[in-house]
């Protein structure tokens, strides 16, 4: 397959950069990237032309089935949220809503340009099921709490070690992380546990991590001792994805950054749950490694990465007066090569490089009224980070499969996932 | 005109509903909201089956001409931003790059749901010829400053002066303000007269206030006094359109809450320019009026309202922590009967009720895979805030008058301004 004459997102060195090239994918690789690539005899061609043709982005902190609560209990913060509504509705989910609510999702991330999500939810084999009809590449995990009791807590790592033990080996798109709920939801038995599995099956730990401010004195109450000491004490040494790290101090970062693990941003949902914005200027300054990620649509709206790329753009703003803060560039990596990164694939996906897989998107930017906002087109990037929408995203492709070409879905049976809402 | 089967979005008392009613438009205005309204002989039917008919947006605070810095100097703070790189470029600013800057914002306003625009700009009468030719109604002015030379300060005033008394007075799409660019950037002097120009032509005061730190030090610099000081002492009695307002003290709230004006919120300009946020929740609690605007596309990315709507909402969550914060109901008024309000025009404009001008818009919510995001649609307000960007926008109706079916423009050739990018 052959990606012609689009302008193509590439990395080199620090900088981030939009040239005229071409690309070939042979099997599930990128084999090829230069100008003027001549086609082969019978080689699907796709026409890139007035496109962004960039790597696919990467959801790193999600809960895909959450569809079902979009829109839902606006105005709680995170505490009354999970507690008083999120725990007791998620009691009557049931095997066919999230397999029908993991669908939509996935037709909402192939639609608007992701193509790899690190989920962290339960009913884990329904989400497998889905995730492998659908092509999409994800990382998904069975997660664990025993704040209710021990019996719920083995139970679910029952459940975990049953759906790691029942992977398809043959099955590359789909990864998997251990991943107890947070610290202040697991005892120290649990997060020993944890770690005894990740250490086993050679997985990386994926864990809430300094949501809220609330979250502080719940953990010391819990584990008697900070968060960060307790992170430190269960998972130095093993790779850590740590969703949201809102509420971190100055010892906190130098901690972190000198652990094995990233940081992933929420930004839409730490604001609509009351849990304020991560500083993380400051985090990347410091060498931590920070991604982005849309969380579930309970609290975060949507799985559209491109509007959370451009909030967590913005919103740096909102907390750095009169200072450097990140920049459009750095946007675009958190959304790609850091994702990829954090969940431990950057040799395989996260850039558009000879030899990585071909998970890419094709990005519509041509001169007409859908695109005004865009025009006059003065940057590209500023362009991609600021004025664009999950639905300019024309044509998506995971591991050299196309999922999505010119919005229509190869291999998703739309009107059927439609017509289950 | 009848606007048959649509969700219909009305204000009632303090609340906002969504009510499945019918709309009868006569001439420019709405003659009858009713369930089941019969059409007459050859009237023109638009059916909203699957959408939400709602106002049309009003963005209250904008320099429309700035789409031409669309994506550039990304990183700088305000004063850096105005004086080093907006001004030295407006410098090189002709009659026809105005003239065709304006068209596209044009395009991009009706194409994205504003009905009616407050400017702040100058080269006005290119500005007003381009409104003119659209059917879109707006607020015009020229501004004033007197920060550089008072030959070039009293030109400004005789260009204001020349452009209100060559209005077409037939026209009532098209009204004024008398501005003063900032109180840091005008003299005690120019204060003064703008006051002067106010009262004699019945003209409320547009003027940028405490948008960025920098700027409460410089007023006292200029002027001997607070901002909020030298704010009453020219403009008490007069109604006030006070733009930004990001830095008010509980003193300025005070004072503003018993003065006769609004504050226009540009919650993505001000991130962008490094100002922090607005507490706008606080002062509307207050009694404030508050609207939205999206200033220039220098700094605001794009005059899309739907967007302004989802950042105003959410950055609240960015400030208060824990604590209620408005909700998008209130971002709906804010884009809709607030903004009305502050530009007095509130007993003509700013809602769907019986007598008022018919300024509407048609937002498509209809189930495919372009509104993934908002399915399942559980709270079509939320959705509306938080899942739609103004590409939703289906039909654009102003003072009874389409300018766009369809996402087909009725009036303007947009191939033609198109083209002049």
């Amino acid at each position: 397959m052959l990606i012609k004459n689009g302008k193509v997102l590439i990395f080199e060195n620090e900088d981030v950069k939009v040239e005229d090239l071409d690309i070939r994918i042979e099997d599930e690789n990128i084999s090829e990237i230069r100008n003027n690539i001549k086609e082969k005899e019978n080689e699907k061609v796709i026409d890139a032309k007035d496109c962004v043709v960039m790597p696919g982005l990467i959801n790193t902190h999600a809960h895909i089935a959450m569809s079902i609560f979009r829109g839902t209990f606006e105005g709680c913060n995170l505490y009354t949220w999970l507690h008083e509504k999120i725990w007791p509705i998620e009691a009557k989910l049931t095997d066919e809503s999230v397999y029908d609510a993991t669908m939509i999702s996935i037709l909402e991330m192939i639609s608007t340009g992701t193509t790899c999500v690190n989920d962290h939810y339960f009913f884990s084999k329904q989400i497998r099921k889905a995730i492998e009809e659908s092509g999409i590449r994800a990382v998904i995990t069975r997660v664990l709490m025993d704040s209710d009791s021990e019996e719920e807590s083995n139970k679910r790592i029952q459940e975990f070690i049953d759906l790691y033990e029942t992977r398809d080996k043959e099955n590359s798109l789909i990864t998997y992380t251990v991943s107890p709920h947070g610290l202040y939801t697991c005892s120290g038995k649990l997060l020993e546990k944890s770690r005894e599995l990740a250490v086993k099956y050679n997985l990386p730990i994926h864990v809430h991590f300094l949501e809220s401010i609330d979250e502080i004195e719940d953990i010391k109450q819990t584990h008697g001792e900070e968060a960060i000491n307790v992170l430190r004490k269960y998972f130095d040494g093993i790779h850590t994805i740590l969703a949201h790290g809102v509420k971190l101090n100055d010892r906190d970062i130098e901690v972190l950054s000198n652990m094995d693990c990233g940081i992933v941003h929420n930004p839409i949902s730490n604001m609509r749950l009351g849990c304020k914005i991560a500083d993380i200027t400051k985090y990347m300054k410091k060498g931590i490694n920070v991604s982005l990620g849309t969380d579930g649509q309970g609290s975060g709206n949507n799985l559209d990465m491109f509007e959370a790329m451009k909030i967590a753009g913005l919103i740096q703003g909102g907390i750095h007066e009169n200072e450097e803060k990140i920049s459009a560039k750095d946007v675009i990596k958190m959304a790609t090569i850091n994702g990829a990164k954090i969940i431990g694939m950057e040799d395989k996906i996260g850039s558009i490089e000879e030899g990585k897989k071909a998970d890419i998107i094709i990005v519509d930017i041509s001169k007409n009224l859908n695109n005004i906002k865009m025009l006059p087109n003065n940057d590209i990037i500023s362009n991609l980070v600021y004025n664009t929408d999950g639905r300019n995203v024309n044509t998506t492709i995971v591991n050299g499969k196309i999922l999505m070409e010119n919005r229509k879905f190869k291999k998703l049976e739309i009107e059927k996932i439609l017509s289950k809402i």
